[in-house]
């Protein structure tokens, strides 16, 4: 069903993120289970949370990848095409679709959990765009949400294949950091050992002149890159 | 499509096991796919193996368990989910259902694949299931490959969902060890230490003399089995 000809009452609270989703869901309950995090339902009688669901649609995802990969690189060998998922089917790339939504803002949680950043975390982001993969499957059947998975997946299976996933924490750090306003991100390098052909870089990323993480490497590239994404795993710990 | 409504020739070579699969398969070719391995093409050209049907496979597996156990266990929460969905979804069941098929007579192998016990290797024998579900999928549909894995898997789910899935490694032990003939599989408790309430068992498994493997546990029993476990690991490793 086009979200032209989808049945909306002015006033759904739905109407926008279907939109954006170019879903029209038949049952409006599972879209918002699939919205509500586990710490809105804390305390509550009677409220589902999308944890179920999230269950459900990490399956859904894979079968799409899997079965896209299988038909459209014959030439590749089972260890190419499990590699290529494993770049697809990642938190990472699950982060970047919910971003494109804007589904932060949408998703019902504890004021808790709010305060402390759940609508800009990783975790709760990528679970949530897996649990609203689950939510069109039970809703609109299989081929629909293989259909959905490849239409938002497409750009991320595309880098995939041409090998242009870079990781790159260093811009993930930067942009997570400055969500609470202005910051200034450092990185220095302690020391490096080792003779030039095979020299190994140490590095400290400090914010705001608190040291976040240390990471190495065998280029200064590499070793800030590797501080980046140290510094992101515990500012993840952190938040819970 | 019945099996008894499958066009058979008499001579199809594939007719005794699309029997005990109960399935006809539209495009043979799959099936012959499916049942080959790796070892058999080496240094042909133009044989097709399994592994990239084993990959696909696997989704289509996870997906038809995720969804069986997300229908029918809403009360289960997503982590009770998971744990049940990894007893089921793992080499050792999907052994089970090849050893009820009788899988290993079917498979095309190398000669020295099939010298060092190829047929009754559980690896080569478990990723066969797996890409005779992909072959399914492909060749009749996602609803009749999911219809094939519960009808196959009900035994497994049941077990899992009621907790009965102990994984008897002395039994395995025994059934593999007994593959070439009589053997004398000896457990020896070689010490305990600590406390009788929290006293730890050190066992050695031998076969015919010689020792296959050390575990430890908190009962004699556990260390058995522990040990049994150890063995199991280190045949495969041999076996490649």
């Amino acid at each position: 069903m086009l979200v032209n000809e989808c049945v909306i009452n002015k006033n759904d609270i739905f109407v926008e993120l279907e939109r954006k989703l170019d879903t029209c869901f038949k049952n409006k309950e599972l879209l918002k289970v699939a919205l509500t995090h586990s710490s809105y339902a804390n305390g509550k009688k009677n409220i589902k949370f999308n944890e179920r669901l999230e269950f459900l649609g990490d399956s859904v995802l894979q079968i799409s990848i899997s079965e896209y990969l299988f038909l459209n690189y014959s030439k590749k060998t089972e260890g190419e095409l499990t590699k290529r998922r494993a770049l697809i089917v990642c938190e990472n790339s699950l982060y970047e679709i919910a971003k494109k939504w804007d589904l932060g803002k949408h998703i019902r949680m504890s004021k808790g959990e709010e305060l402390t950043g759940g609508r800009e975390r990783v975790s709760i982001l990528a679970d949530c765009v897996e649990a609203i993969i689950a939510a069109i499957y039970i809703d609109a059947g299989f081929e629909k949400a293989k259909e959905f998975v490849l239409t938002n997946f497409k750009e991320t299976i595309d880098k995939a294949i041409k090998n242009k996933i870079v990781l790159d924490y260093k811009t993930k750090l930067q942009e997570v950091m400055q969500k609470n306003g202005d910051v200034d991100i450092q990185y220095d390098l302690i020391k490096y050992e080792g003779p030039p052909h095979r020299r190994k870089f140490y590095t400290q990323v400090s914010v705001n002149s608190k040291v976040l993480g240390n990471g190495t490497g065998y280029s200064k590239k590499e070793s800030e890159q590797s501080a980046a994404k140290k510094a992101l795993k515990g500012l993840e710990k952190d938040n819970g």
